[in-house]
């Protein structure tokens, strides 16, 4: 009799003649993930039952019974205090029958007009919606770290680096607004993104609309939507929402690998550019001098973990015909993950990069070897009249030659500078230092002092104005 | 004496002892797919060497001679007399060299204050810009297709699915506008997309900017670009809009997969809803009777390609050091393929939509069976007062005694429809009619014809507006 | 004073002046997933633990007290009273932990010779050759039911697809015998997987071995084994097995993504195919008729997640320097979820697949039309002379001429088909049926009674031998 | 009439009224990539024709002539003389055209009881099969170089990292072996691929097989295959090799991009333990003083388009019914692909692993720095009662002290040492240094000299064993 039990208690039981299996049951239920939507499937309960009093399809008391059943629901699920029933197969059903079964009639009249494939991709959107403003947040948190960085330390000079070699000498700053400037576009693409979430899909009901005198566009309002999705068949199907939310999150987090990556060269014995802080490294269960970086590690790792979830929910939606499919139930778990993870990483990242100690002695001695002012010597040379292919040509020797003999380009004499070119000079040697080089890179965007203090300003501004 | 002479060969030659091993010429070389890149390496390069001559770096005469120049070069390019040289790498070092080759010193002078990591990223920049253009009026023209073969068939019906399962009647030209407004966010994204494109690199040089009193606003203006990248060391080493756009073009990919599988059904003998053109078939080798819908099928497929291209694309970007590694080479081939596979799929796919021809009599057919109007049905009940859940309880009994009879839900008489409620009335048989189910879904978004016929307005009125 | 505590509960903490920040401990904890592990992690310390007291390193008394307590504390988890700690990172410094609790001094030389490095490797291993196991008796279960239906239904006939055009008929014998193949091969991909699972990294250490006397060969074979892993530093950075494993799975996806869509396609009003158990479907919130395949679209969309888990495994392999890294802690969830996947998808398909009912009248009327025997009928002239191109060219255009009469070719009467050729004779009729044309497809591998039969007792006996 | 003259142009153009739109002959024909399978596809059509003979469905002679015609077409492809026509679709038709407009009607009798479903299949199978011996041959060479280079150093020491802390000290030998590992397993995998690509399809025809009595086993002795394909509709629609080859070459990228990932890192001037050969580097257009690691960097980049592949492939099968569809046809161009880039990138390594100069002075220096006995010294203390939990403690506690006094392990005195336990003992000093650390890590696998060796006549013998 279980079986038969199991049977009525299914809402769409009416056609069946036999149970659910048991593991199809298992298999096919939802209820242990997607009950993390239960708060944005009630705030949607409730916008609908107040809509379809005011178009009269229930009376208003139905309306307030059942929103105060919702209420009463939603308590229970915050207090933990909810039965989530598997065999209900989602959150949807679980909150319905525990409706009806609390207010009785009016309960069974929720779900008029609607149908479980508008009212999850209307969950979706609502739960994701409040998910990209709380990442906003977190990044804009991110951002402001890296800013107090650069902010900490205006004349610092480190190597900058094509190729993994010593390139040109740069600002510490320069080089924290890098990835400020990644972030930004980050919350950009975000923003675009929840400009296309934020429609409201019910009203769609099971893929053609419905015949009950819906009005759509005042639930809407009520949930906070910018308006309504414009076609039935598309809205209940369309999760692009997710992808495009995966693929900016997976930006967000190549990002991160970015600067994970560094972190983990800079905290080598090698470079040596940063100290970590001990809270933010554990040990080795064996080796008992190890301090190892593993945030970064780890935020390194889980990209490719959301490079995969994007991968993944593509294949999902490839060939589905219209309109709904079960196979969307799969984009839940793989965006509840992502959203996770981008969120947590971003946060973890943001308390490393405040508490971040650069290392300027290591940074001095990286900058004394390794002819990062090659450039400027080229350039220097390109002044005193020699076209910029030749004196690349030039220096490029003078480079060899100083290699052979185990010598830095500082270390030449004016004499022998003048070997390259009669045209060199005394003043030669000031563009020889890491200073002078940095001073040079005033083009707009680049890492002079003066033009990064302008970035610096700039980048809190817009902090400041977009929050 | 060849080697001596290839190591001579390149452009950076000075600093080395030894030549390209012949292998890591043939690995390392870029110039048999990065040669599409010419038209805009040398847009690049002539705003460049003007601005020089304006800000007084080269003369007005070298400049000149630049340009005229590149020019040429560019002449031969389109002419395909230009002879592209392996060993200078990539297309960037075989221009500059064939222009040194052509016009002597002033030719040399071209790269200075430039490296080819701004250099590669703005002639992508270039290229892409220009194929999203082009892909938005692709995208513009199946839109097109599509709004006007629902309004070549204004009354049609046919059976809409969810699951694949006959779910409600829905109308032709309602599902024709699905598809609209899946192209329409795909506009939006590409839209968006080209936002973060359309920003001048050059001048931030390798990594660091330059000495060189650039006028980046200016190269920009000229170059069609809105603005200038703001920070040297993140404009080598973004690739941020290779991803976005193949995002973006993933999910044109994967609605134009959803065509796909539907047109596959619709032309399967099961279905039978469309008639393919012959013109957009092909035949088998061994079975004479074929007619196989190898457009869409090849469109499906083409789908998991894009799909790779986007996962091998983070892939690459993972955990790279600021600021240009060699590994960013490995961003074009992708987003080549990318480029063409999205345009050439949507391309066919437009003509394809306007030249099909949708078999009314299979899909009045297939109106006939499946209870379609079973909702309708459970609608009419709320009407008359039962709670919805009860009503669709009571529906769902119904369909299961007609299923073991062998009949639809039309055939019932009105003494055994009033068996489920006594409340049912003569009024009854009009809405299980596929056309009386169809009006009553009168919904913003829903299938109800002057509900579509507004919506086919918009569309129209957007294309209008959009282009 | 928690801070301090905190520190110094860590296995590791000798080396660090400050506590894990709360939201590291967070972050970097995998005890709430890897627990999973328990049961292998401590069946390696046993082993660990007696080959320690063999060689010397400690007392046959310590060795017993450590395994007393392991099993003490294995007994707790089974009992799901342990009470797991996230500030003790791990499965392994939790167990550990616990056991020096209980038994003191002993349990502080269990870790002796050995690393987390090592340990997890060998955990993994022994978990993933344990899910081998049970997912090839999984397959071999849906082999069983995919065998089972293919001899319930020894004659019977239906369309064969190419392109979803129908091509040939097929026995349902040989339609169900070709997804057999396909879980043969998984079958081998997965024996040939576990070979290279199933070799014990203990030992290996840190990265470079030990200075302890281990005794590795008898440690791996204790734990069933075949053999120990050649070098350290490959050892326990090497995560081969989990992309392998991986990639075999998804392909078994593949293949029951493809079963999933036939099975879609034949549940639909249009093919009919097959009737779905109500118990293996579920229904509709909204609409009263639905019986919906849920089973085959979720296991077709789990094919995606799959896919997705896949390419990130690979993406956080991807450039990581030797030997161990943080990041292959993300190696675990991903592998969890594709074996959780793999194996619920494959033991509820299988309890599909038993309980399929084809539905033979709409198989025959499917047979009837489509131009399924064009093929035959161009066989049929190449046996009376024609070559065979333009024997498909003749019959090409008869079945041309057909379709503008609506008739079928077996319609045609002797006196029609002779315009094609003088030689066809009264025989030809035999072969324009869809048994003669079954019949006829004799080849090894071929679709002729006969043929299948011998398949499926080949297939029968490799079940038996294989297990 | 071009329309009419390409209509019929068309092998399968009977039943077709319409001749192939042109944007459609250019979208769904291959003939631009496939034709690289013309070899093999000539050899499956010329033991397909030798059959027809030996079975009596063509005469002798027509096979003959069909074999001479084969072989001259062969001779013009060979010659780059052959006229391929895209409106031809595919390497297939092209060569199967040729042959009958050269032979005549014998021609048109070798596509007898073939389709090209089962032909393409036969086309890649061998081609696979080639290059997967070929790339075998490739490993061989770089596990070859990897081996050489651990022979020439056979007492370096360097420090082994994890977590890219210095962790212990290793053999360069040790080290190089662990990649020799790597390389043997991947080899065991493409072998296990291998016996699974290298089964013969002819004889499958359409999907079901063919009523013409071909020796199928015949026909695969020939060709070189182990034998045939089980199931007809199966083995026409079966792509997992191609998957299975994508997934082992994306392993083998995996191990390269470490190898690389670790290349790059050893050539930057903060590890400096490697030399590049100049001969696989190049240098930068606007830093004289570059010298960039481009190889390793692209074949790192590399393995993100094959990580891409791979998901994109398994994204092309997901959810395919039976038999074959044209969506197939998407597999070649990512194996391709796949091919050579795996091959060109082993390759080109083992160029550059062969021409590696490892820095002695450098990883001297290196193992000065960073605790790298730690592991030793707790070792001993276990040696001299403690237990390993507690040895670890002392020791990160004294790690703790010197970086407070900035001093190594090695400058403590005998007097200090034993204030971390009383036991300490003279000999203490042996195992604080590199050499001795790394002498008494002898457990099998592990990095002291004698087991390298062992490792090393091991790997040298395997490889003359395997080839």
């Amino acid at each position: 009799m279980a079986d038969k039990d199991a049977k009525t208690a299914k809402p769409w039981g009416g056609r069946f003649r036999e149970a659910t299996h048991r593991s199809v049951e298992r298999f096919t239920q939802s209820v242990h993930y997607d009950r993390r939507l239960a708060r944005h499937d009630i705030a949607g309960s409730r916008a609908h039952a107040r809509m379809l009093a005011r178009v009269g399809v229930i009376s208003e008391a139905e309306a307030a019974a059942i929103v105060r059943g919702l209420d009463e629901i939603l308590a229970e699920i915050e207090a933990e205090t909810f039965q989530w029933r598997p065999d209900l197969e989602d959150v949807h059903m679980n909150i319905e029958r525990a409706l009806a079964e609390r207010i009785g009639e009016p309960g069974k009249k929720l779900h008029t007009g609607r149908s479980r494939n508008d009212q999850v991709a209307t969950d979706v959107r609502l739960f994701l919606r409040e998910e990209i403003d709380r990442l906003d947040g977190l990044l804009h948190d991110l951002q402001s770290a890296l800013v107090a960085q650069a902010e900490a330390h205006p004349g610092l000079v480190l190597p900058g680096y094509t190729h993994l070699q010593r390139a040109q000498p740069v600002l510490w700053a320069h080089h924290m607004l890098a990835y400020f400037e990644m972030f930004k576009r980050d919350r950009g693409r975000l923003a675009d993104c929840r400009r296309r979430v934020n429609l409201c899909p019910l009203g769609s009901a099971a893929l053609a609309g419905t015949g009950f005198p819906l009005d759509r566009e005042s639930v809407a309002r009520e949930l906070g939507f910018d308006g309504i999705t414009a076609n039935s068949l598309d809205a209940v199907g369309d999760r692009d929402f997710v992808v495009e939310f995966e693929a900016a999150a997976a930006l967000v987090m190549a990002h991160l690998s970015r600067l994970s990556e560094e972190l983990v060269l800079w905290a080598s014995a090698e470079f040596g550019f940063v100290e970590l802080p001990d809270g933010f490294c554990t040990g080795s269960s064996i080796m008992p001098q190890k301090k190892n970086p593993d945030v970064p590690e780890l935020v390194r790792g889980k990209t490719g973990r959301v490079i995969g979830h994007l991968a993944g929910t593509l294949a999902v939606l490839k060939g589905l015909p219209l309109a709904y499919n079960r196979d969307l139930q799969e984009d839940k778990e793989a965006l509840f993950d992502v959203v996770d993870t981008v969120a947590d990483s971003v946060e973890v990242m943001a308390g490393l990069v405040a508490r971040l100690a650069p290392r300027e002695d290591r940074m001095r001695a990286a900058l004394r070897g390794g002819f990062l002012t090659a450039t400027d010597l080229a350039d220097y040379l390109v002044g005193k009249g020699l076209p910029f292919r030749e004196a690349h040509e030039v220096v490029g020797r003078a480079v060899a030659a100083c290699l052979d003999q185990g010598r830095e380009l500082a270390d030449l004499s004016l004499e022998e500078l003048r070997g390259l070119s009669p045209a060199v000079d005394e003043d030669v040697f000031e563009v020889l230092t890491p200073e002078g080089s940095v001073a040079a890179r005033r083009t707009p965007g680049g890492t002079a002092p003066d033009r990064v203090a302008e970035a610096l300003a700039e980048a809190r501004a817009w902090l400041g104005r977009r929050g």
